[in-house]
């Protein structure tokens, strides 16, 4: 007889926050790998490369030219939407949603084009955080939902070396969102307890998928992992939004990112691509509701799967059937490696 | 005062497969492209390698030897799972699955690597049908779901260029079909026809989305697409499994088929990458009941967005908030492509 062995048994694991199961077949890494290799992440990227249009006192495509920002710069979008007064929805029976309203901004989170946040002093995080939290504040108060991400490295479609985010605020709450919600809610609805205070504090006993934690901040690699090195980045206190937290968490947080983000560029010894994002309570009109069912979160989710240049392609079984993983959210090695020093060393200052 | 154009106006379309909604901001197509640019796929393929472990003749990583087949050919996947005879969940309170049974297929389409489905005859596409329809027969005798999908492509994670595709049967509905399932059962239930069956008369009414049609089968770009080339395609009868296809049915599929991936491969000339799959009525336990709110359908999800080497990157707000797309439905120009000839001719015979 044999017993059950996460490591070699398939099984589902369910994702409390988007109510789908995904599938662990950690056996499926004895296969080789014959398929397509990425490009590893460009390695020198110069400081201040004068045709780059994030860079300080460039100009951008509608000729706009930066100011010489010397911490976060904040700009709108170049290509912004121009959306109609008083939309006529046609005759189309198809369903349509045609009052959006949406702003885009660019987020700059450093003069230089050759650091990266874990490679960026921690005062200058803190100004990064700063920057959300009053982002979230000011458009937060109208708009129902500000979409904070950050694409990292051209494997994410990420067309710019320089470090920066995306800030996206819309008049509707987002597919993605409107599913954290429903499911945080039923959750504090049955248990009474917000649904991510009670993970942390299992995680934080458990520590068996703890990547770094601190008094105030955990990151873990979640059970329910569908990208190989997915991490949830959340405070232990209960927060609803990024602009609740204290000056000290924000502080706590600064350092938090910098390991996470270290421990990941140490993995492969490559400036590690992901998409990272904030959840939070939802605002404007949601601000007067009770979202004591929420609780502010990250989500970093990083491509790889064996090396620097091999990814986990989430494709056909995924697209039509469910998402799979192919080593088990325990097995996940970053948990291991340093978070200390970078290895990478781009920022001479 | 603006009136509304759905190529300048950001909306929102309601996807009724998956009760989600997609962004469409077709004005993001006037931005440059800076970003990842892809490998264009192979244009060498040669009709037999001795190395490749999926031609005739050839020998598999477990030491197994192909037949020396000349039509379709089928194997287990030879890495399976050993399942657990009596699995113990431990202590873990997050969620689980242990009772997991899945079986991995492989199948062949051809005995050659220098085709693709559109530069099949005919006369060989039928006979994949037929096996997808006896797999289906068989496996869904006993397994809820039988997924079969197809990743063409490097980009899309295949690692072999062979023409072939895979077929996963499990003990367990996977959340795909399970959400498409709860939609197409409210659908019925409120409007007293299959969802998929009323779609497609509209679409075969309005021509605005329809690629290809015969009498017996329509291919579109669904209106709530969100891969920019996406398209379904399904019979026009209502037809609940892929093996309840009349011998008509099936020729009929095979020249749609043909005519759909040549428009495709004419698009960019290049044979064009893709992950498709067929969702149909659940099978296993599901075979008792009711399931006439289904009609069967194929998925084409292309990741290419301008150009054979440019894709669509569902990254940072399509991952974190809701997916997004670049140019509507309407726009894609695969509708006027032409299907008849195919600009590619691996093949020589
Ligand atoms: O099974 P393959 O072709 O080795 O692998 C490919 O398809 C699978 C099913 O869609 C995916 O899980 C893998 O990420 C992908 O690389
Ligand atoms: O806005 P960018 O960086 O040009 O574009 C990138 O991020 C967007 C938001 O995640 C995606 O929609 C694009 O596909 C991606 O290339």
């Amino acid at each position: 007889e044999v017993s059950f062995d996460a490591k070699e048994h398939q099984h589902l694991r369910y994702n409390p926050l988007r109510d789908t199961w995904v599938l662990v077949s950690a056996h499926r890494m004895k296969r080789p790998w014959a398929g397509q290799v990425e490009k590893p992440p460009e390695e020198h990227v110069p400081r201040h490369d004068p045709h780059n249009p994030l860079c300080p006192g460039n100009t951008r495509a509608n000729g706009e030219i930066n100011p010489d920002y010397d911490s976060t710069f904040l700009f709108e979008n170049d290509f912004p939407a121009l959306q109609p007064d008083a939309p006529d929805p046609g005759e189309d029976n198809c369903i349509t949603q045609y009052n959006i309203c949406q702003h885009f901004f660019v987020m700059c989170f450093h003069p230089w084009s050759d650091v990266t946040l874990p490679l960026m002093k921690k005062e200058e995080v803190v100004k990064v955080i700063d920057k959300w939290a009053e982002l979230v504040e000011e458009l937060g108060s109208t708009y129902p939902w500000v979409q904070i991400f950050e694409n990292k490295g051209a494997m994410m479609g990420c067309s710019n070396p320089h470090p920066h985010c995306q800030v996206w605020a819309s008049n509707f709450l987002p597919n993605e969102p409107a599913l954290s919600d429903r499911c945080q809610r039923a959750f504090h609805q049955k248990h009474g307890e917000p649904l991510l205070l009670q993970y942390a504090k299992q995680e934080a006993e458990k520590k068996e998928r703890v990547v770094v934690e601190t008094s105030d901040w955990l990151a873990v690699v979640p059970y329910w992992a569908t990208w190989p090195y997915q991490t949830l980045l959340l405070p232990r206190r209960h927060v609803l939004r990024i602009n609740d937290l204290t000056a000290e968490e924000r502080e706590g947080l600064a350092d938090i990112m910098r390991r996470l983000l270290t421990k990941y560029d140490n993995l492969f010894e490559i400036s590690f691509p992901y998409s990272m994002g904030w959840h939070g309570a939802p605002t404007g009109p949601h601000l007067t509701e009770d979202n004591s069912h929420w609780q502010l979160h990250a989500h970093y989710y990083p491509p790889l799967l064996r090396s620097a240049t091999v990814k986990k392609f989430m494709v056909g079984y995924e697209m039509l059937a469910q998402e799979q993983r192919d080593l088990t959210p325990e097995q996940v090695n970053i948990i291991k490696t340093t978070g200390a020093k970078p290895t990478l060393y781009y920022r001479v200052s």
